[in-house]
């Protein structure tokens, strides 16, 4: 591209870097930013250097906070006998949502992937173990993506848990609701059918 | 969404305001700066601040641009008696890259647009105008888009050139190079067999 400007240039590069925008939407986002006013342009910016500034994670649960310690681990309403181990903090918000959850959540910060370069040692999952070591904890849930990477990652922390006395489960796959079973995979249906639910349980 | 810290919230919200940037995504690329090291999230919103502050627009042309007057503009090799009209520099680097135009840009700012408030004064017309008087100009071309907004364009400055000494000329409508026929609309199909052009200038 032809820049008539480098100030522009920059900008429009900074803007390519981010995941799936590519320099043709990074130019239209900086021109729409351009177009503002200066005010919401310092708002812009200011809202991300504050963030990267004052951004703390949660010493419980390693969660994204804005103080020493998470809203749901300071709750008293939240049962912190179950916990539930996910990758990050988006998948706290997706259970959140659910409104199905009253426990407690423990990010790892990732899932172990060797060709990423990810080890178990980049997790937090000492974290996990020094909880559980507290004592309290009697089910942990292992919520995480039903890839290659989240099973390693089940299977590494399974093997880890086991030492405790403490019940370690997985959360339910299967076919979506709302999904036809024409359209499901092989694999899932598979899965879905060794692990059926006895019919009392699925509608109560 | 149940965020689980303010900052991160507004952050998301303030991506979320740009175009074509949903909740979703805007909280994709927060998480994704969050992850980089403090020194790249610098330097993204110091790009972006730098381009606010300094930016200037070319005395001349419109142009965006680091100095007063733009390269294209200061370039002896540049033919000062075409002036080529388009919406936003968008058009400019489009125009460039193709290698194809030895003249030099006016950049309106927009298009008229009653239904969004844009009318003949908020745009850079008036400028055009004056460059004109200044004469030795002899062709101004129209190079806006083919909508309702380009058109009514091209109409009010057609109208506003009649009255000086210059060729007036908007740039080819027709169908694309590669576009097959029969899935070209019939309006463009229309005019492109209305202006037909003999084959010794398309192939020359």
């Amino acid at each position: 591209m032809n820049f008539s400007s480098k100030l522009l240039e920059n900008a429009v590069e900074e803007f390519g870097r981010l995941p799936g925008v590519g320099k043709k939407t990074a130019l239209r986002l900086v021109l729409h930013l351009l177009k503002q006013q200066d005010a919401e342009v310092t708002r812009f910016t200011q809202s991300l250097n504050l963030l990267k500034e004052k951004i703390q994670y949660c010493k419980e649960c390693y969660n994204i906070s804005d103080d020493e310690v998470c809203e749901i681990c300071l709750s008293v309403k939240r049962d912190k006998s179950t916990i539930c181990v996910v990758e990050d903090t988006r998948d706290v918000m997706a259970i959140e949502n659910t409104n199905q959850y009253q426990g407690v959540y423990h990010v790892l910060g990732g899932l172990i992937s060797p060709m990423d370069g990810v080890g178990p040692s980049d997790l937090k999952i000492e974290g996990l173990l020094q909880r559980l070591r507290a004592g309290d904890v009697k089910e942990v849930i292992l919520a995480l993506s039903a890839t290659m990477e989240g099973d390693t990652t089940i299977f590494y922390l399974y093997r880890k848990l086991k030492e405790f006395n403490v019940q370690v489960s997985t959360i339910a796959r299967g076919i979506a609701f709302g999904g036809e079973l024409e359209y499901v995979d092989e694999i899932t249906l598979g899965r879905s059918i060794l692990t059926r639910v006895p019919y009392e349980r699925n509608v109560g």
